[in-house]
């Protein structure tokens, strides 16, 4: 059902890529609204405190379900971006490495919450965005995702945390 | 009642500029929902078709005003992040140019589309965006901030549309 609202773009952002564009499932008021709801249904056993999304698109998806819910919402950030005192955590890319940020006081020691993005691929964001909550007292109780790729087996990157996807390809 | 829930950063991004840290507001749950529902208070007569957001703390608002209005979402976004056929615009900033892109089919022909970010400064950025969506055939019918610059006067760059802020600032 979310499927066809997203929309395959061939060799993007290279060669050989086929990339999952989410922006037709937004621009459908009906497909973006069962996504917030989907996710919020999945994870509706959860007790959560907060949502985290990770810049940029975990944003769109992250504080609509943020505010679906009555949650807070806590922004993971590329660094130099965030004013207040930050946490750090790099990981490592094709080539290269990426680093993310939080703000220190961005949850309460020991509060559950749930990380959104959009898309799951290799898992090197979201299983930085975990260890950063980690890092500042909080508890990353499950991730939610609209979309998974499942033959880049980003799920083993994040053991020990329930992960939810609305739409998984598996090529 | 908003403005207690926005952090005043001095020297960031450099010295001399005291920065709106807007991430307590997003912590506290009421004051997210409260300022979500403002918002759409203020545009409740503009009969809009779209919600759109400007890369990145402008998907925080518009995305969640977006759902709960139900809407569609149009996300705004820097240089090469967009996967499908684009339109550009450029802006000035103190030093240099900036540049923000959009999807040619982000709207319909004559789409009411209300203009979503988190902050109005000196107004470069939104004047883009407004073009932008005017650009791709859409009808910018107004803008919404969480928090207005008053001394910046970015107003006087969106002469012709309703501007509305939750929050004023005059020093």
């Amino acid at each position: 059902m979310i499927e066809r609202h997203i929309r395959d773009v061939p060799d993007f952002p290279k060669p050989g890529i086929v990339f999952k564009d989410i922006t037709p499932l937004l621009q459908d008021p009906k497909a973006f609204q069962r996504s917030i709801e989907g996710m919020a249904g999945r994870v509706a056993d959860f007790e959560i405190d907060a949502v985290c999304g990770i810049e940029s698109r975990g944003f769109i998806f992250g504080a609509a379900l943020a505010a679906h819910l009555g949650k807070s919402f806590i922004p993971i950030r590329k660094p130099g971006k965030l004013p207040w005192r930050t946490a750090t955590e790099s990981y490592e890319l094709e080539y290269g490495t990426d680093t993310i940020e939080v703000h220190t006081d961005a949850v309460e020691e020991g509060q559950r919450v749930l990380m959104v993005d959009d898309l799951l691929a290799t898992g090197g964001t979201m299983e930085a965005g975990v260890k950063l909550i980690r890092k500042i007292g909080g508890d990353p109780v499950a991730c939610v995702f609209l979309i998974e790729l499942d033959f880049l087996k980003g799920r083993n990157k994040l053991r020990g945390i329930p992960v939810h996807a609305l739409a998984r390809y598996d090529q």
